[in-house]
């Protein structure tokens, strides 16, 4: 007999409110109950997003909307400057590269965050810069970055700034219209706890007026049919009705929580996560610029990185993410967002003491659990 | 106290058994117990699609799959040819026109199907066709095209033939190889009776060539991306997880009740539907080519069309859907597909003899429910 907990930096777990909202007997989309549904979402994603900008909606997985933020901002002959320091940065560079469209690198080492003076450099430099793309926090690396410092740089220029929140929203900090972010990117299945299957962003005045003028091809994908659509409350294409209706009830949990004490809980969670694994003396992946919605730990000498994962899922029920890529076996991420509690983290801790000690890692049995019950209470 | 029934052609009633899925909580998609979700769903996707080509999923709504469709198969400079006699069929035009693929229209008078040997004309004129455009069944007019017939014209050119089946899979009959039909593309609200956020496609050999040269920009809808994450049974992107489980419920019904038995239910309830409706000296909309997933009925003189769909729906619970774009206020749909069965057609019948006949519309009441029944039995 197995209990399951996952803690993995999404999906995350649903909390039960929301799942059982899942099961009801779909209704139709073109009625004014389902309206009613976009408004009220669309009213929370506000809230959440602390934005005054329209929060597009789409039925895909995150990298859709990522894909919508490329296609809609850029003409050919316009360039990006894509901040690339893990798996989810490059793909911005990836969706560049498939639709032509030149793009700057500023590469930054795997688990270190982006120097925004880097960017005011490149943003200088070059006049048909039309849109910087970063990342809040990015997934594969638990790296965060100073996107408030970014903003008050690109607001200067013509290009918008783009910024992927899909692991970020709801978890961290982000403050879209205050810190001058033009195009805020997410999805649901991280720090809003439904599914995934949903995307959204967010755009800024400055942002459609880019977008006007872009004539790269686009269709599902077309801010500006949702933009239309929104306007008498609708979607352009049938949205995921019951993702719908879930993202509904968490958003309703994430206001009656209250945003503050949300990110509060996330960052103490975290501040634990990262003093247990030190206890137990391992090493943080980005000691630097660590997000508090994942925490990226190295995976010690002499131990299989990816049996470590395996066991955790298979034997003890614990869902902790590897590395991706070239961080394969080499590291372990532990979430800290959306309905992962404290108990969750010292269930987590506990196995994860276990495994290492089963698989022959030195260190004191009990080391981690401590440390995280100490800075938890 | 109202009880619902939803009668539209997309969403479709949520079998108890699925619906109840939906409810769990969700599990990590890079995992062995997702796979198998993968490994189940591919291969039942094969059987409802009569297939041995591989269906590729998307967390899209049909629309997406439906550009999906045009942007892996064409090149700057290629032509489609593209059946337009409703909306959808329109859809597959804008799109084309997105991605500035110039197009040869087939127009069609709404509520007709195309004669196949229009088709066979138009790719005898110009060899720069590289893929045919077509829909099983046009929900917007329920008219039901001959695919089988088009199959057997197009083989003989290097075009491909795609057929969106959106409304159509599961709820008529479609054998995707035996007539030979290269790419076919369906959703997941309709005959395939879960929430909407899935999109499929099937791709066949003489397509997965056309795509090894298409040129056209592309990343989110990319097939070869899907094809390859396939090979391990992976997606390229994170999968809508609850979806799929839910998916894996219904096509398992579909399987226990057979293909053969659906098409005929369906067949018959539709057979029902349109006695029912002349029984009140109502009009097909579609006598000639209507199809059994939906029945499209005139609306009748001196009535408002979409009162009469808001008065069932509000008043009764019943929901039925109205005309769209050019037919709006002019039509009414029922849907004869998915989980939507006698009980709730005997429902929907008395409900729009009642509603018609408070709206001044002159028949014998009772006449269509004995239509139906008698029909029916």
């Amino acid at each position: 007999m197995i209990k399951n907990y996952l803690l993995t930096p999404g999906p995350t777990p649903i909390p039960p409110r929301v799942l059982e909202t899942m099961a009801r007997p779909i209704i139709h989309h073109r009625t004014p109950e389902f309206r009613k549904i976009i408004q009220e979402v669309e009213e929370d994603l506000k809230y959440v997003y602390q934005t005054k900008n329209e929060v597009l909606i789409f039925a895909s997985s995150g990298t859709g909307a990522m894909e919508g933020s490329v296609v809609n901002m850029f003409s050919p002959g316009d360039k990006a400057l894509v901040v690339r320091g893990g798996k989810f940065g490059e793909r911005f560079g990836d969706i560049c590269k498939a639709y032509r469209i030149e793009f700057i690198s500023l590469d930054v080492e795997w688990g270190k965050a982006v120097d925004p003076k880097r960017i005011e450099e490149a943003l200088k430099k070059d006049n048909k810069i039309k849109a910087v793309y970063t990342t809040l926090c990015e997934t594969s690396t638990g790296v965060s970055t100073d996107i408030e410092a970014i903003g008050k740089i690109v607001k200067n220029y013509e290009a918008a700034l783009v910024v992927d929140a899909i692991s970020g929203l709801a978890a961290i900090p982000i403050k879209t219209d205050e810190w001058g972010v033009d195009v805020v990117i997410s999805g649901s299945q991280k720090g809003l706890m439904i599914p995934p299957g949903l995307a959204f962003v967010s755009v800024s005045p400055k942002a459609w007026a880019l977008i006007e003028k872009s004539t790269l091809p686009k269709y599902y994908f077309d801010f500006k049919a949702y933009r239309k659509a929104l306007t008498k409350t609708d979607t352009p294409f049938t949205p995921a009705v019951n993702l719908m209706i879930a993202l509904r009830e968490s958003l309703k949990i994430i206001k009656e929580e209250g945003l503050e004490a949300i990110f509060a809980g996330h960052k103490k969670m975290a501040f634990a996560v990262r003093n247990a694994v030190k206890a137990m003396g391992l090493e943080l992946f980005a000691p630097d610029a660590y997000s508090d919605g994942v925490t990226a730990v190295k995976v010690p000498q002499g131990v299989d990185g990816e049996k470590l994962v395996k066991t955790m899922r298979d034997k003890y029920g614990v869902g902790i993410a590897g590395g991706q890529d070239e961080m394969k076996g080499k590291m372990f991420r532990i979430a800290t967002m959306g309905y992962i509690t404290p108990s969750d983290l010292v269930v987590c801790m506990a196995t994860l003491e276990t495994v290492l000690s089963e698989m022959g890692y030195k260190f004191q049995l009990g080391s981690g659990v401590k440390a995280l019950e100490e800075t938890l209470r």
